[in-house]
């Protein structure tokens, strides 16, 4: 489901100023590149849960994981390689959707069972949004990598482990 | 759509390690919180585009992004206050389903749209899968907060203006 030495790690910490910085800082230290972040708040408002990914050498990834786990700010560290997740992400993809082209396109959506959001008819844009695994978002942007893209936004990753969790 | 204060900016940044660290550096110096974050590749693999999340003072705000446009790293930034967007984002929410309870959570994640992505009957949890705008996800986990909650991850919020763009 990922790319060789893509790791996704899911970082609980404390929703207060700062924290992001601090994480974000110590991955930028050793020079991992990050591939996407999703932040947000959980299911108790006080703490945020950001999963990220990353591409980079696993022994690294670990001193990285070690050293999150020494900030104040970090409650638990999942390390996701070798899980059975659940992983999901969205992609809004603005087109350019021409007389000529916009059945096709249409047909693609239907296909990858993405949607049509929105449709400007006044400058013949479209959005269009798909949910789903890496591969099947990756999957579709290929597909229309051959119209007009204007614009295009992914949340990055999230992902849960099936069934409840040992520790 | 959006909590008083809360703001929703894009920032177009290169694809390279410290980046992230040096913009959410800028929010942290200036007691920002951020309530979300949604960072990934674009169409063009060199870029990133990073959703922000924020709340507090609009004149604080707009002193943030002068700042965030003297970063070498920031391409463009778009502030959305104001601004006729879609708006979408996912949230995967792990519950403990019960004989009991099972047919009333999934017939409340059937009146919101929302989707069933796994089931592990040995220790009865169950991930529910929820795509919307912040207000539908908030008021489905409104709903499901009368239930045992076990784990919840949000992408954050991803943005696209209706139409092209004047710029």
């Amino acid at each position: 489901m990922s790319l060789p030495n893509q790791h996704t790690i899911s970082v609980m910490v404390e929703n207060r100023p700062g924290v992001l910085a601090r994480v974000s800082g110590l991955f930028a230290r050793r020079g991992f590149n990050i591939n996407s972040l999703a932040v947000s708040a959980t299911e108790d408002p006080e703490i945020s849960r950001m999963t990220v990914v990353t591409t980079g050498d696993t022994r690294e990834l670990e001193q990285i994981i070690k050293q999150l786990n020494k900030l104040i700010d970090v409650i638990t560290i999942y390390d996701h390689t070798d899980e059975n997740l659940i992983e999901r992400e969205i992609a809004l993809i603005k087109v350019h959707a021409t007389v000529e082209n916009r059945s096709e396109i249409m047909q693609l959506t239907t296909v990858f069972r993405a949607e049509i959001v929105n449709i400007t008819p006044s400058d013949e844009t479209m959005i269009i949004e798909i949910t789903g695994d890496q591969n099947r978002v990756d999957a579709f942007l290929e597909t229309l990598a051959k119209f007009d893209v204007l614009e295009l936004v992914r949340t990055g990753k999230i992902a849960l482990v099936r069934g409840a969790r040992a520790t």
